[in-house]
């Protein structure tokens, strides 16, 4: 994957947090919820077409996310999906979620209501997430 | 977990396909789309929380029934997700989808439209599945 694009509808809603050889680490521009989009980097649209090796990667970083989420953030509930209906390109969300929060119980995609985030938002939840995991 | 009972939401929903000592795995009653429920049997509420093993159980469980899906259904796409919002016992969905069906291209969660499984139908499906995977 020499010539990884990120799909623009991504782009255009997310910061990248990281990038590595294999993945891109994305935060949804919505200060509403702590929401994580893990891109790995390939032309498959499924889990479970993926060499074994890179699902492993992928189970390891949903991990240390969801700990990051639950631990920085406090959140009551994680939600953890790899949906792809609208944009094909593979990415899975980690979405801290709160009793509290205007989409609680329903799920957040599809959801219209947003906030965004300040740019000094973004780098603080950079910053602290660069000094627990390495995508 | 000698003593695990199904949250009776889940109980009221869905067909139970099949079990074993760690896992179930339903069916939910809604014809419209093959949709299948793993319910790893444990207390926790989070993926992460989970020992290892159990964790390569559950991701190869996901394995398994993404490739039925695929190849039983002739689905275009999967959609697999650890929600939880409302139902904290721990489920997995993993949803076969069609460009044609009603809920595209939004997420079937929360969605009310439901179509009603024959016993037939549900026997058919067991069978086929009981075929190729043992949970």
């Amino acid at each position: 994957m020499n010539q990884f694009k990120l799909d623009s509808r991504l782009d255009n809603d997310c910061f990248i947090l990281s990038e590595s050889a294999g993945f891109m680490l994305l935060l949804m521009n919505n200060s509403i919820i702590p929401w994580f989009i893990l891109v790995p980097k390939t032309n498959k649209t499924e889990l479970f077409q993926l060499e074994k090796d890179v699902q492993v990667q992928i189970w390891e970083h949903i991990n240390q996310l969801s700990q990051f989420v639950m631990t920085e953030f406090k959140a009551d509930k994680l939600n953890i999906a790899h949906i792809g209906n609208i944009v094909s390109q593979m990415h899975i969300h980690i979405v801290g979620r709160f009793k509290s929060d205007p989409y609680w119980p329903g799920v957040v995609w599809g959801a219209s209501e947003k906030e965004h985030y300040s740019a000094i938002e973004v780098n603080n939840i950079k910053n602290k997430l660069n000094s627990v995991l390495v995508i």
